[in-house]
């Protein structure tokens, strides 16, 4: 057993390692991904985090004793390689390591409750119950830096943008927006509930004169859906500006997805790769419907939907299917919208609302706010909401 | 009133007005700070994110009308200024606005809850009963932008050393690493809890082979403190890597930490400055100190310590005083620490365990993880904990 103090366990990761390497020694550390003995040769795959790289070991050229530990290695047992890097067109990445060294750090137990090779399909319930070795395959290890690349590229936008990036409290003494329901906590003595949404706080932030900022983090709905659309704590990505018009809103929210698609396809590759998914990059501006539109275009396709309703799963699948690709819906009704949605100056039965739709999936919604203390009072009274339960 | 759908609301903001823009025209948009009516002459100061301009209004220069505009602007209505900067060694920056336009964007309801320009201080409750306009006070949104900052440098300083952002789920079906109070939730049928930490989650990250991970994320604790040193909801920041000794983990650590100080020292001047803080910022190593040299150390102070003991408050603060500065305290008892601490290889009573010290203050805490499943379940018997109640 190797020391685990020792400095560092790998020089480069799989894909770090190509022909261009060929006679240098490399380090690599990473999961034994299957094994082949041949008998004169016995050949192994590594996984590591960006790739899987071949230990290649013939019995003529090795010791007795480095052979017995190569021939030791089982499935998902971790291992440090130390090697010659080697030309070969048929491994991986076009090159196979002779190792000098090998240290075992931890043994797998066998049989594995699943195989990441996925050579053998696993049920989701043992997907589940065996996560950590789920993540192992990189089809789905993949999502992880796929999602770490659209954060990544989101924060620096709103940093780069001049936003400030808060935390709103997610313990919250009421429910105050309506919508959903809320997860009830036992706060001491006292009932509080799960934050559903930071969207009151970030609106009020607007008053600190902060001008812009942004959040990224977790928001808690208590619904019981049995759906692949809804979840019961998810993250959202939320961000206000003041002195802004939902043109102006609409506008940066294009401009970020644009940057993050743009993003994920240049660094994520082989990521993209592992998913087998191509990437719908729109070169041109998002076209916008307004809401007249949207109920034209379902009603024209055989599917009902009344004025001042919101979509349904049928409307938004004919509405997705018209559109295809990104799309925002605008000038909603005022009615069915929050209470602190600006209507439009000339007609203040449509709002300033819009949604952002991929297909037949909203992605972000927003308006601009309304600023006027009267406007806004009416609104309370519109909305059947008591303005004390605000302050 | 302006149209509110007006493209820009500013071409600068205050700190971006110098004499170097003398005879140029600029438009800013912010909160009316102070008013000074000399009868001929009338000054306003415009408060907005970033600092105070001077509007300076001469009767003998401007029309009537736009006189009558100036005189109507009382403090904390928000106006769009439109005019020609000139020099004035009185005015802040150096400089004032000689107005062409004014558009009056909010009308501010007087009297006023607390008084941004701190002549007039608020109590406490004052300031959080309308802490949207406590906010507006230079030294108090410092803090936003300070923060603000300190994630910027965390988060990019991870995604540059090659980490992956996760989020760790914050409904928890039970509790199991101890050490604190969880705030329980009815989560439908079930009881669930509020996640105390990420810490178990991210560990088990380390086997999908993702290497380093990542989260800055709330945290939830329902003790009933009352100290200014705990928070029942805080933002915690948390990182793990695979293959890596304390030592590693310390040295991250405290690159990280100088990292922040010296972008914060860079990027907020002007922040500092309205603080009235200078940072502490140490060029050396951070020192290390053993946990046994601190009981000594604590009781060469006449303040009692029993080996095996956390420390308390006495201690920390006598701790704090000898070591100034930042500081390690390394080789923790292994009895006091966690299950999954690893122990040192020469000395299993003392533990990788270590803490990151700011004078008395606890910045940050890690260790070796044990990566040996025996190891872990003699740990578990050690610490009288169920093995069954973590998988």
């Amino acid at each position: 057993m190797t020391d685990i103090f020792e400095k560092s366990k790998r020089t480069h990761y799989s894909n770090e390692i190509g022909p261009e390497l060929a006679g240098e020694t490399v380090k690599i550390t990473g999961w034994v991904h299957e094994i082949r003995d041949l008998g004169g040769i016995v050949f192994v795959l590594i996984r590591d985090k960006n790739g899987i790289t071949q230990l290649t070991a013939p019995s003529k050229k090795l010791s007795e004793e480095m052979m017995a530990d190569v021939r030791a290695a089982r499935k998902e047992t971790i291992i440090t390689v130390t090697g010659t890097v080697q030309e070969s067109a048929k491994a991986p990445n076009g090159v196979e390591i002779i190792p000098s060294n090998i240290d075992v750090i931890n043994v797998s137990k066998l049989p594995l409750p699943l195989d990441p090779t996925e050579k053998v399909d696993a049920e989701m319930d043992t997907r589940l119950d065996a996560r950590f070795m789920d993540i192992r395959k990189h089809d789905v290890s993949a999502i992880f830096k796929i999602k770490n690349e659209i954060l990544h590229t989101a924060r620096n936008y709103f940093y780069d943008h001049d936003f400030t990036e808060i935390n709103t409290p997610k313990l919250v003494a009421s429910a105050t927006e309506g919508g959903t329901e809320l997860f009830p906590i036992t706060y001491f003595e006292k009932e509080a509930f799960l934050g559903q949404s930071p969207q009151l706080y970030k609106q009020m932030m607007m008053a600190t004169g902060l001008d812009n900022v942004f959040e990224i983090g977790q928001i808690f709905r208590a619904e019981e859906h049995d759906t692949l659309r809804h979840l019961n704590e998810a993250l959202s990505m939320d961000a206000e500006m003041s002195f802004r018009s939902h043109e102006d809103v609409m506008d940066l929210l294009e401009d970020l997805i644009k940057n993050i698609l743009s993003n994920v396809e240049s660094n994520c590759q082989s990521e993209l790769e592992d998913l087998g998914h191509e990437l719908d990059i729109p070169k041109e501006a998002f076209p916008k419907v307004t809401y007249d539109e949207v109920v034209d275009i379902v009603n024209s396709q055989d599917v009902e939907m009344e004025y001042g309703e919101d979509l349904n799963r049928a409307a938004e699948k004919v509405l997705g299917d018209t559109m295809g690709s990104y799309y925002f819906i605008t000038e909603w009704p005022s009615a069915i919208k929050p209470f602190y949605v600006m209507p439009l100056c000339d007609d203040p039965e449509k709002s300033t609302a819009f949604d952002l739709m991929y297909r037949d999936l909203e992605l972000s919604s927003g308006s601009q706010r309304i600023h006027c203390y009267d406007l806004l009072l009416d609104q309370f009274e519109k909305k059947d909401l008591n303005p004390d339960s605000f302050t």
